[in-house]
């Protein structure tokens, strides 16, 4: 174990995700679908290449994510979550269901990340099991 | 509006409060009852004055909180959580919701703080009521 700066849950849990471009890669991989390197550094908010890549390493080693070779293309590395990255499913909601109500957002976003963000507990569990298929099959 | 990078709703709130220590002042005011900036700066993760100065001017700005002089002591300022700040609620309980479930934490954690993030939506609404009450009232 690192020198964590304490045991509470919260604060471990945010000495792994708590900054913006973690949990921005993390929405990307969930709500978006993607996979890729390349895919993930192709965010309206446009990521830094350096920031990617050490956010990715971080993520990893805190087994949040995991990165194999791409079975389709073997110079290719393919990104997944595992199930401790999908469990932080309800995280990324509550963020964005407070970002709806007091924010100005962009209504356009899909629509099955409103209904993610909005439908409670049992779109919640839907949406996981949705994500384990995707991702937990490839590993 | 500022120069948002965009306007995802869940970017929006992470510009606003995705850092760590702008998220573990928001807890301390939320489950340890803190509302002085010295008591503030006694957190075991050791936040500096001139973070906790900065997240508390960017928190004000946004509405999350709220700055007041003290009126049993003149020249000390109290800080509240406004509506918008007790909202953030559900997200501070997901976040130690993951923590306990993933880290090896201090289950030395104060019992209603385990209670309120393992305890789903009742807990929450009845944990809401109470910050309403101590921090809505005194503005």
């Amino acid at each position: 174990m690192e020198n964590q700066k304490s045991h509470c849950p919260i604060n471990l849990s945010l000495e792994i995700f708590g900054d913006k471009w973690s949990l921005l890669i993390i929405r990307d991989m969930m709500f978006a679908g993607k996979r890729y390197f390349r895919e993930l550094l192709q965010s309206d908010e446009k990521i830094a290449t350096n920031i990617l890549t050490d956010r990715l390493a971080m993520l990893e080693l805190k087994g949040i994510i995991s990165k194999a070779a791409d079975p389709n293309h073997k110079l290719k590395y393919i990104y997944s979550l595992t199930k401790k990255g999908i469990e932080l499913l309800p995280i990324l909601a509550a963020i964005g269901t407070w970002g709806m109500k007091h924010e100005p957002y962009d209504t356009s976003i899909p629509s099955h990340a409103k209904k993610i963000m909005k439908g409670g507990k049992p779109v919640l569990d839907e949406m996981k099991k949705h994500l384990a298929k995707q991702h937990l099959k490839s590993k």
